[in-house]
């Protein structure tokens, strides 16, 4: 087995074009000294999407991104073997539409994610294969419950409090869930407190877990959030679309290279943006090193909580502060397991797995195509990355090995190539993924969260009500807001 | 009666001396060119006791202050009748021997607070007639319990979840909270769930609501904190040492003034802070109009979230990140009802009310010693001020008037003066007060929650494991850091 010496946080390396291009050159408003048409900040896949359509409107832009290298959590990397990886985001859903134009619009190849074969349930260290679900609110993890010998009665009551949870959040509004039915006893009520409430046992706790921490537009412990949000993160990211359907050939980070080439010069890296004044004419926008842009307008790319970086002249609503102060970052860390070949395809395997494991409590088939290099793709989500994170980088990836072996046998232990990527340790970036928001914050401080301030225009996945938390979501937040910016500068 | 025109956030007017001294000359760093030994950021309570600290010492010292003005959430201000308030905090406890001692030193005279004659109890609407309460463990709000006519089981019921909280208390580390016995279950556990788990009643669920909103060191819903970190609270500013024991003639905010005269040209007003900038041989602080000062050691006196305004270079670890992106800045606002006497006196009372009315759930007599003019302080506290800082103000006031009313009767509802304090709508410090942890916070990511980033060293109250939120737990954070700040310096 190869470690990979990388530190931390990978893929500058395979975006040196696009950081070039962008480093060697003036963007427009610095060169010109007048005010560009929008500033863009952030250059994540939302920020890239705004500023390509306003340059696709004729309009003048300038990208100003704090990090070293271009597409936020949209990143790919060569690996061992011949394969590529996304460190960050890599799948598109069934109900992706506007993931799938833009691939199309990119000329960028997709193929099927592959679910032939049986899948892995493990539950208190037992191991059982099973068929994949065909219906989520009807599956224990990714599994078909008639495949998990557990009692019936303990299964059932489980996927009770599954309905439950389905029917609450076909009720939910997206755009303002403190509107919905009970929203307010929802909204006070632990995830963990509405499972004692109903004598959840253990097996209904682990996948309201499960789904809390993995599967959807948000990553939280169950007691960090309230019912409200939980039913809200499954209306705006319905699990039963298939949010993990197909996969980009040549790795979706290729997504934010090809427009980070096209924006060019537009874009400035390490620039860190400070504060953001407006007045009656535009918006002067500090970064780096006290260098200033002045803009007509902005469109503010960037996770929500770090919104709160930037010291915005006259200040953000009080109420929209309180909010962010409630969005804590989300904590999550992606693994991506490379190996000669598919192993597990061969003896009629997926790789989905999922099980209520120290570390790793899901993982996927991540291949190309072919199976070859086979790579297996898994988290470590929530809380626990918090002691897991003190840990040495070499037992971080004992451990990770140790439940890959648990699902898919001990060749899993022998890869060519491991990758964890430490998303809470950007501090750009900060982890990820989706929105979380503290208990009772959406019906005490909500009202205001889709409100623009002034001349700036909120971007970013988050921002979205359909699929926020993917790329499907970044491209629709980055979208709506060009459309709202435009009634400013017409 | 006389509303207040006075908008928002008042207090200035009174500070002018400290302000113009502050604006008027260049900062020691500034003038000289070369490095101060320490740059204090923040100019509240802990940050001028740490700037004094310094300057006592003979070092060279610059205070960057956000705000126009000083003091922080230490305020006073004249009032109709000739009395004085204090915008912020105004108690010393009996404990907070450091405060006692600041105010001989100062030469500011104290007195009792005014606690003869009888309080009232408000449950449901029925008014009850009580005396204080003289044990905190056996009290219901600030009353005896035997005075409140209520089923006998209910109040024992209450009374027994109280006592196992005070109990779990005593458990608590205070520096190392996530070590304490039970930790993990514990911080797993909104209170809100600790409470179902023990199916208690609504009045046990009151009074935990109400020492989660109100009393000691957090503001917090019952359901937006764990019992571990409610634990830690009663722990570090035990309820049951009286801390509303006396007061300031001329009010606590006095004290602040006083220490910004001694600090002179020392404190630059307006500024502030965007980047610090660490190398080996000290620190570059860029606060305002990107100016700069370069000082030796930094002091960060500010509330802990707003830390994540600053850009800190090298950045802040991530787990400390983490922490205090599950640090809400809790949700107070402040009520002062002049009148012309305090003719609850007269009546027998001592104007010690509490209850589950709708805004105000305690009051308290803030009269100086002879009750002339009359004055009650208020708190609206949580998150009712999500939806109630959305009325107007005039609503805000009838509502005010209205819980006044049924705690101190009509002429309650006929203030000289009425000032409503609303702390979370400024910018610069964004609410108060204490320190609130997300659920599983402490466990997960609390253990470096304590630890100075290089040469920047942490004060602030809510640093202090004694008395954090009050004025005694800001002036131990701000020595505290200036003798750990030393070691660098040396």
């Amino acid at each position: 087995m190869r470690l990979s010496r990388r530190s931390l946080l990978t893929g500058t390396a395979g975006l040196a074009g696009a950081a070039v291009v962008g480093r060697s050159a003036k963007a427009e408003g610095a060169r010109s000294g007048a005010a560009v048409d929008a500033v863009v900040i952030g250059g994540g896949l939302s920020g890239l999407i705004a500023a390509r359509e306003l340059v696709k409107q004729g309009k003048t832009v300038t990208l100003l991104e704090a990090k070293s290298t271009i597409g936020g959590r949209m990143v790919n990397q060569k690996v061992a073997g011949g394969g590529v990886i996304d460190l960050g985001g890599q799948w598109g859903g069934k109900t992706h539409y506007r993931l799938e134009a833009l691939s199309e619009e990119l000329k960028l190849k997709r193929y099927p994610s592959y679910y032939e074969g049986k899948g892995v349930f493990i539950w208190n260290g037992k191991s059982y294969t099973t068929d994949l679900f065909n219906d989520f609110w009807r599956s224990i993890g990714f599994s078909n419950p008639d495949d998990i010998d557990l009692p019936e009665k303990e299964k059932e009551a489980a996927l009770q409090l599954w309905n439950e949870l389905f029917e609450i959040s076909k009720s939910i509004s997206v755009e303002q869930p403190w509107t919905s039915p009970n929203a307010q006893v929802l909204d006070a009520t632990p995830v963990s407190q509405w499972l004692l409430e109903r004598n959840a046992a253990p097996l209904a706790q682990w996948m309201f877990g499960w789904i809390c921490r993995g599967n959807g537009a948000q990553v939280f412990e169950p007691y960090e959030s309230s019912m409200l949000h939980l039913a809200w993160s499954m209306a705006v990211a319905p699990p039963n679309e298939t949010a993990e359907d197909w996969l980009f050939y040549k790795g979706a980070g290729e997504v934010a290279k090809i427009i980070a080439n096209e924006l060019g010069s537009r874009i400035i890296l390490n620039a860190p943006v400070f504060k953001i004044d407006q007045d009656s004419s535009g918006l002067t926008v500090i970064y780096g090193d006290c260098k200033t842009v002045r803009a007509k307008t902005a469109v503010v790319a960037i996770p929500p909580p770090l919104r709160l970086n930037i010291q915005f002249n006259p200040p953000l609503p009080p109420r929209f502060v309180q909010l962010m102060r409630r969005t804590p970052m989300p904590s999550k860390w992606k693994v991506l397991a490379v190996y000669p070949t598919a192993f597990w395809r061969d003896q009629g395997y997926c790789a989905a797995g999922s099980g209520n494991l120290d570390v790793l409590e899901q993982t996927a088939d991540a291949c190309p195509p072919e199976g070859n290099p086979g790579i297996i793709a898994s988290f470590v989500s929530g809380n626990k990355i918090g002691g897991f994170s003190q840990l040495s980088h070499q037992e971080q990836r004992a451990l990770v090995l140790k439940d890959l072996a648990a699902y898919w046998g001990p060749q899993a232990k022998e890869p060519i190539e491991l990758v964890i990527v430490r998303w809470t340790e950007d501090a750009w970036i900060g982890g990820g993924y989706g929105v979380t928001r503290s208990t009772g914050a959406w019906t005490a401080f909500g009202s205001g969260w889709q409100d623009d301030h002034g001349k700036v225009f909120w971007a970013g996945t988050e921002q979205s009500t359909r699929w926020p938390g993917y790329f499907e979501g970044a491209i629709e937040a980055g979208l709506a807001a060009v459309k709202r910016l435009n009634a400013v500068l017409a």
